[in-house]
């Protein structure tokens, strides 16, 4: 879910004009990230692979909640993400979009952006 | 391995009441997340994907040492971890804790935190 | 691409004493990273593991540019690095520096390092 607009609206609402923001998701099943967000395709490639990569089930896991694959992906993408302000907006490049990656949804998440500087 | 009261411990001693700290490991086969502690078979499952995933041996690995899944796994992880810091105390969901992780050991390993902010 | 000199340099430019620099960049198919800097071994087993875990082509991939395992890689590696200033120097281990990945180069490429501290 591609969350750029609402991180630059904090942005503005902080005033930071010079330094970094930390865009953070408490939740152990979801991760933030940057990546393309012109392109939906990369979007789908991405949750293709990870589901591949990290199935639901694999045998030996013990998590009883039956949601290991949400975990590993999590750590895999981070909780966190930075990003750097420089004159008042943030340092992205053409292509780039922050997103929050939902694995284990539907589900209400919240996430946190901490802005740092002058 | 959790380290989340250590890193609150160092959170009470830095002095830092909004900000927010970087939980950083200055080793290339370890590495530092944030993900379930309240339940360790969450991590177990972590592992068990991770050795599976990036299987010590592999054909064309080239390292001498016979540890490149160990740095491969750092890289994936990540050597450092930021946390938020909201009067006082750290930004962390009902679930989550900060974790070392050891991809090579057991050895005798440091991490460092620094928090920044007022 | 070993960019630790790069980033050495820009601390010295920049002026922080005790803090944190972000090393970022404004990619889409590109990432940043720490890890062992000593052995170029480490670095051709991790790429060489990544392109057999990330193949360029899988079924089901939509991204008509035929590069989503470079976006992926992106993701996974993460596209901001954090790195640990005190006494007006990086906070490194030994064997540790601080890399640029190039997943779909070669490309004339950017990175930006953002310090925060005093």
């Amino acid at each position: 879910m591609d969350i750029t607009e609402q991180v630059r609206d904090s942005l503005r609402r902080g005033g930071v004009r010079d330094g970094l923001g930390v865009v953070y998701c408490p939740h152990t099943t979801a991760a933030t990230t940057i990546n393309e967000h012109a392109e939906p395709d990369v979007v789908h490639d991405m949750l293709l692979w990870l589901n591949r990569a990290v199935p639901q089930a694999e045998p030996g896991f013990r998590h009883g909640e039956g949601n290991s694959d949400s975990h590993i992906k999590a750590s895999l993408i981070g909780s966190g993400t930075t990003v750097l302000v420089v004159d008042g907006d943030l340092v992205l490049g053409t292509w780039q979009g922050v997103f929050f990656c939902e694995f284990d949804g539907p589900r209400r998440r919240t996430v946190h952006v901490q802005w740092l500087g002058k």
